[in-house]
């Protein structure tokens, strides 16, 4: 069995919408041993597979160099699992990812939101998880047809491990693969930083079916992702992460600068599927009840996405 | 000069759009003297006229048989004045009404909402004015087509005066022309009760871009509006309007009997049209802050409402 200092490590994605196809998918194209889960995709991808449309290099990958799967245990054991599944479904993780693990998978959430790394770690033991922030623009269009518009990095970083020789031989590969990647030292800082930018434009663009462009057109909605904004940053100095008050006026200058972008929570609603609630809100308002604080704007937007996401039909796939 | 009492009063519609040509076209299909000013479809009704497809029974007005003007100075003086305009063009009452008022002109606004009988006293002078609500679900579709699919009724009452002669006469004058139409002896609580169903509907509905139904589909849901509800029954109140609590199930029954309903406000967002944000929501708060009462569903609706309302671009007209 080899492991992540070999030359060809074996890779799973589990499982593989946009996020897990692109990345996943230039680590094959770079001609890493890389397994996918797919289940919406999969008779097409069989047949077709992916094609991607990326601004940093379109690439396609044949069926002849893919692998892909519906099934977990077809694969077996690997020495990264990718973990790139919408939090909706993360009651999903034992059965998913045991049939992957060997003594020493390492196991590297792209998740958004609190609590996966948790919930990883309680199944399967800290030692194994590692953190990962996504920063990327990418789309499944259609069935096998992935559209990468913007970004790209990647930054990780241990859960529980102090060593970074792990992470350091992942971003390495990562880098390798033309996949940007970056060490992170303080994983929680990282998380709290993204959700800092999830809380108001995931959640107010789903809420309200609203671009970035469209939340930022009006000094009012300026004013609510400033305030929401500014819950997260509460919360996140309450759990020990001193964030500065500067990062809302930044974050919102390159939200600007990327026009009217779609954030992935708006495209879930567009398309039916069901919000990641848990993960990006609910988990953060947990944080600041438990600390004392009030964060009545991020209290009053967990009720209206579960209003939206209450009209979007139960037959809805939870896994997509 | 004639007046309300006389066969065949003159009647102005300010301004046609779908309320305004329903209500209008009935009165004039009936065989009344209706004037109407349109902006929009004014070329295409000219040439086409109206064509109205009712739950109550299809009806349309040929061009020989309509009077429809681009500029009040050109219909002149007339016996009654139907407001339907959409409160967000309500700047323009001065010069829509005045050149259609004589001694006598009678004024029923049929808009949503606080605050129009105010305006048009402050104007006009409140002997003029009588308030109205109209229930009714109607959309202008196409140019010079009017689809008409549920309800109808109209309650009309004096807003300054005591007696009930001259609503006694329109309301006649309604349903001998087919539009039921009851007269309502204390115009506030009538208002105050549509205002509890249109500030969740409108207000959700526009904010969140969901049906009636949509809105109901969930706990989550049903109990922001039932929240929402609360608050503008104790705003009601405090202005000395006593409103029963049963409202609140009761009306929630009656939508779920409506199926899934786009209200008026959600098809101005979804036509790109700006919202009536002022004379339902923001005079609502402002009812309530002067009261001294703490409504914070209210007060953040209307924060989203704004928000929505600001990423509609600015050159979407204010009359439609």
């Amino acid at each position: 069995m080899s492991d992540l200092s070999a030359q060809h490590p074996r890779i799973a994605v589990v499982a593989a919408g946009a996020i897990g196809a692109y990345y996943g998918g230039r680590l094959a194209y770079h001609g890493h041993s890389v397994h996918f889960l797919t289940r919406s995709d999969y008779d097409h991808v069989r047949r077709h597979g992916w094609t991607i449309y990326s601004c940093d290099g379109n690439f396609s990958l044949s069926p002849e160099r893919l692998a892909v799967y519906a099934n977990p245990a077809e694969i077996g054991p690997v020495d990264l699992v990718l973990v790139t599944l919408k939090t909706t479904a993360n009651n999903r993780f034992p059965s998913l990812i045991q049939p992957l693990l060997h003594d020493r998978t390492a196991i590297l959430t792209l998740q958004n939101g609190l609590g996966n790394e948790d919930a990883l770690a309680a199944l399967f033991g800290g030692d194994r998880v590692i953190g990962g922030l996504a920063f990327i623009c990418a789309n499944r269009t259609d069935p096998g047809k992935i559209v990468h518009t913007a970004h790209g990095l990647v930054r990780i970083g241990e859960y529980a491990r102090s060593d970074r020789q792990r992470v350091e031989q992942i971003a390495a590969l990562f880098n390798a693969a033309g996949i940007r990647c970056e060490v992170l030292d303080d994983l929680a800082r990282g998380r709290w930083e993204k959700l800092v930018w999830n809380v108001p434009f995931n959640g107010l663009g789903a809420a309200l079916d609203l671009t970035t462009q469209d939340l930022l057109a009006s000094e009012w909605g300026t004013e609510e992702v400033r305030g929401l904004m500014a819950e997260v940053i509460q919360t996140a100095r309450a759990c020990g992460v001193d964030l500065a008050d500067d990062l809302i006026a930044d974050q919102i200058c390159k939200t600007r600068e990327m026009g009217a972008y779609r954030t992935s929570m708006q495209v879930d609603r567009q398309s039916g599927r069901r919000l990641e609630i848990d993960s990006i809100f609910a988990k953060t308002l947990q944080a600041a009840d438990s600390a004392g604080l009030s964060t009545p704007k991020l209290r009053h937007l967990l009720d209206l996405l579960r209003i939206v996401d209450g009209a979007i039909p139960a037959s809805s796939s939870p896994v997509k």
